[in-house]
């Protein structure tokens, strides 16, 4: 689930991430909806955990998405694949891209001093 | 080292990663000088490998800075938060924040479909 403020809710570790670091393309018509149909796509899979995301003035954009386990994300990953295909790739609206999976190990959350760790 | 566009250059997998989430309070003067130096921080310290950031309109920031092991992270951790306490804490900054530590264990770029896996 995604909390407030754009923040995931998630549980206690271990849990999965996948953090996807982008650069949009100058020629990026569409990538508002098809951003938004991957993310709600994340979200509702049963188990995501959350996500969270932002992108700058330059283009640069970072989304991370939690999952239970790594069976979940291939599961999304196969799903992700065939809209996007559906959708004519994401070639069109990338110029580069980095996608690294993650086993979460420990989380904090601050400035308040709650530990989940 | 952090490549080309803001992206981290890091090596072939397993190595941890850093995620950062956090939301910037109303009052955030003189965040992007702490901001700047924190990540500069990072970037300096030996076992750093990279480190990506965004901040999209809603104030919602993600930074992920990547690492060589744990222990470098903490190395990092102690350095960071003397340097935080230096500036008057961060809580000023943030109406809230969650850190999540975790281990990368697979990487993949694209869209040119390079695998680091």
């Amino acid at each position: 689930m995604s909390g407030a403020g754009g923040f995931a809710r998630t549980p206690k570790p271990p849990y999965y991430a996948v953090i996807f670091t982008s650069h949009l393309s100058e020629a990026d018509a569409g990538y508002a909806a098809m951003g938004e149909t991957m993310f709600a796509l994340a979200l509702a899979q049963p188990c995501c955990l959350g996500a969270e995301t932002a992108r700058g003035d330059d283009r640069l954009g970072i989304t991370v998405s939690y999952w239970a386990d790594e069976a979940s994300i291939l599961a999304w990953k196969a799903e992700a694949q065939h809209v996007a295909a559906q959708k004519h790739g994401i070639a069109r609206w990338y110029d580069h891209y980095e996608l690294r999976v993650a086993r979460v190990e420990r989380a904090y959350s601050g400035p308040e001093g709650r530990d989940l760790g």
